[in-house]
């Protein structure tokens, strides 16, 4: 029997092409339309694993997801990076006026479009959707911005290709099960810590004392409560015998620690 | 003579009310389509100042001001939050299916437009303009997420008020101009370092050599060059004559170290 996926988006979405570079096209098969509903089907059971977005490098964390993951009391068990590329996508080469696509998307192309003279933007919840509007549309002058399978799936033509303003356009994706975390070359934690000067500096010392590496750290901003932060981190190692020892330093410094996830530092794929 | 004000959307918009907690009505004249567009017009000279949101207790921080801002050369200034309340507002109390508004405020509501059955949003760059085109339209059962502000301003009714699901939504922004920073309590930094072991603990040891108090730290993925990071971080001292030592400590540690604002602590007000 297959293995169940929930995805954010619908076929063609950028999630959808992360999603299967690690499982099969009849697997990756519940689409969803919010980050928390995809991960709320894992952890109902309806699903066995949700791929999902954690962060983009021109936008930063995608904080819907770490919550929902915080939340559900499930693992990241994997990571998928993918090299975004934005394209022009229509049904025939008429003179395109307005465009489809999610705010990231357009906002991403906004230099393109005022070259390419297109004005209007209308919003949609992921690229394929944008695709699939276009390819059902009878309007004429309608474009989408989204990927390349998306012009495939969706029977368009590539009027422009690569039109994203920043080529540096990156988006980590990650796996999510109920599988326990085992030992692995990348750990995602969260932790909080009292705010005095000093603590998370403290916290982090034992870092350099194993001499692991920190590839993210990023604090939460909690106004209600000026004295509860919360930090999301990231590191590397490659001896996995020493992250007992850096939990049980880190866990004397902090008010609060859990493991989100230990999974193989992942690949880079283009779109 | 006034100064001029450009800020992030029209009347009534979040960042215009958080404007008006600084400058005269008559200042906050230049609407602004997109952060990068207010922060140009600063630059240009058009503007005295620009105010932009600079983070959200829910959404994390908006990547597109800190880019902006470093590029512009601009400097923070003062920093104000925002205790944020999404209200449904609409011409009459005709049941409404149809909401407008920004994709983020849509998403916070998500819940509630839920408990209320309505199941259609259509997206629009900020919450003023969504209660304009409310405001504007022919269309019935139409409604819109935004400020209570932005009711009065565009004859609505509020049919429910503070309909977010996460009480805990603060919007922290940022006065930006070409003023030069002077000492302050708080101060935001933007820096980068080399990727190994211990080299971002050893940025921070200054702080508690000086007593200094972290309240903001986050990493910003560069994937295309994974041996460069950069690192924003916001930090707190009362007495301001420990900042030049702790810069000068920190820049042997680090490749590149640039003050983006120094500022007195913002406090917080209500929508």
């Amino acid at each position: 029997m297959h293995q169940k996926i929930s995805y954010l988006g619908i076929p063609g979405s950028y999630t959808y092409i992360a999603a299967s570079k690690k499982f099969s096209e009849i697997e990756i098969s519940v689409p969803s339309d919010s980050i928390s509903e995809c991960i709320e089907k894992t952890s109902k059971g309806i699903t066995d694993f949700s791929v999902v977005p954690l962060e983009n490098s021109l936008n930063g964390s995608i904080t819907e997801t770490f919550d929902n993951i915080i939340d559900s009391g499930l693992y990241i068990i994997a990571e998928i990076i993918l090299h975004i590329h934005h394209n022009l996508l229509a049904r025939n080469n008429s003179k395109i006026s307005t465009v489809y696509s999610n705010p990231q998307a357009i906002n991403q192309c906004k230099h393109s479009l005022k070259k390419y003279k297109i004005s209007k933007s209308i919003f949609t919840s992921d690229t394929a959707t944008a695709a699939k509007i276009v390819n059902e549309s009878k309007a004429e002058n309608i474009g989408a911005l989204a990927s390349k399978l998306s012009a495939e799936l969706y029977k368009l033509k590539i009027i422009k290709s690569n039109i994203e303003d920043n080529p540096n356009n990156f988006t980590r994706f990650a796996i999510v099960s109920k599988q326990k975390p085992q030992a692995a070359n990348k750990t995602t934690i969260v932790f909080s810590i009292i705010h005095k000067p000093g603590s998370l500096v403290s916290a982090l010392i034992p870092y350099v004392h194993l001499g692991l590496n920190l590839t993210k750290i990023e604090s939460r901003p909690v106004f209600g409560a000026p004295w509860e932060y919360l930090f999301f981190l990231d590191f590397e190692s490659e001896n996995v015998e020493v992250i007992p020892e850096l939990i049980r330093l880190m866990k004397k410094e902090v008010n609060f620690l859990k493991i989100l996830g230990q999974y193989q530092k992942g690949e880079i794929y283009e779109t």
